[in-house]
């Protein structure tokens, strides 16, 4: 995982970007994985440091470099990695996945090198020119019938895969494991509760008596219940029971 | 990887968003990743089918459903997995992280189950009454000082990691794969039941009735019911519910 430090070595660069709003949308998106380094190379409108859009960015977005050349924007930077989602060009650089990236990235944060993810404008992407300030290109895998992302949308989708976390054990099952789970001894008690009702409702004719207790125990056991609903639904059915078995004296 | 048959058994919902252009920017990202069904439960704004941030994906928006309700939307799901940001809240549902889900909705696929992404309003996210209809909850791993998200950017996130790559399925997980899911309406209609059992019963005192109720949604969705197992449910509650109702008629 990319420590702070090293996403402060990670700028994010947009190439004429034509809709503050957009802007803004990319500064709280940064905000959002733990990035602070926005540089804005010749944008189409003035006022995009006010963009509303940058909810909880704002300082972000009043901090951020401004550039008159993508050159300028990633002079200091030792590995510039321009963005695009699928496309039939064939672009002269290396081409990688965008879930390949962040190995890429690591090694280069590694070596104190500084990276830069650059994207292109809203009506066209990064030209060949662009292109040509990169080391490799990073492709987002989307859909041949629609590829083409909203901006905001796009490095939301980059920045995420950076800060993606490899997990190996489920949380699922960590938040399972805060609870504990039922004893055999509690089904078994559940199970006898719920036969009673089952008798006394009439559910099941006495031919099916014993198949039914089987396919108790079995479901049982398949809903993996934690202790305290277990316990829940043994206070249920002892009412249901008391309730049941009272018909007729009340 | 999720097929094009499977992702057109995953919905996305949004629970009462308020700005169109966001509803817009949800149905391009569903495009970019290949999705098609999109539902609106009880949007804020009327005019949101026009919205032009759904570049691309004009027909998906025109053909979206509406719903008046959660429940209404997510009726026919197996799997419904509510969305979120990094939070303090301690949600009662079992929490993934997002890196997490696509095993997950792949095992439902693989069941033959339908899925539901649930997304809250810009303004709050999902409330504890949305989660109650939820199995699961998936948090995007955000920065703890802005962990809040644009909507359109947390779909395109979440899309994104459905995406993208082949998952590696558990053991367990493929044990559950032959056996079909309880869909929404089922739990609901099993709730009903339950509800009617502990009334009769004289389970819980008037002022805890809506307690109860909350916390049976939860619990009911926490047992990953089978298609099966829950019809026999319902079938047993319905002859106790009539055994409890026909109490000194006998």
């Amino acid at each position: 995982l990319l420590t702070g430090a090293q996403r402060d070595r990670i700028e994010v660069v947009l190439v004429s970007p034509r809709n503050p709003l957009n802007i803004g949308a990319v500064a709280r998106a940064m905000a959002n994985f733990g990035f602070t380094r926005l540089t804005v190379v010749d944008p189409f409108e003035a006022h995009w440091r006010e963009a509303r859009s940058a909810v909880g960015a704002e300082s972000l977005l009043q901090d951020a470099n401004v550039c008159a050349t993508l050159a300028a924007a990633v002079a200091e930077c030792t590995l510039v990695i321009g963005t695009g989602t699928r496309t039939h060009r064939k672009p002269e650089q290396p081409v990688l996945l965008l879930p390949e990236l962040v190995s890429r990235v690591g090694v280069e944060m590694d070596r104190s090198g500084r990276a830069a993810l650059v994207f292109g404008s809203e009506k066209s992407g990064l030209t060949r020119d662009d292109l040509a300030h990169c080391h490799l290109m990073v492709e987002i895998p989307t859909d041949d019938r629609q590829p083409s992302m909203n901006l905001g949308q796009a490095v939301a989708v980059c920045l995420y895969e950076l800060c993606r976390v490899p997990s190996p054990d489920s949380g699922e099952v960590r938040s399972e494991a805060g609870r504990a789970a039922a004893t055999s001894r509690v089904l078994d008690l559940l199970a006898e509760l719920i036969q009673g009702a089952m008798l006394e409702s009439g559910y099941s004719p006495k031919t099916m008596q014993a198949a039914n207790r089987h396919d108790l125990l079995v479901v049982l056991r398949r809903l993996r219940w934690t202790s305290v609903d277990a316990k829940r639904a043994l206070g249920l059915f002892r009412r249901v029971l008391f309730g049941l078995q009272n018909r007729g004296k009340s």
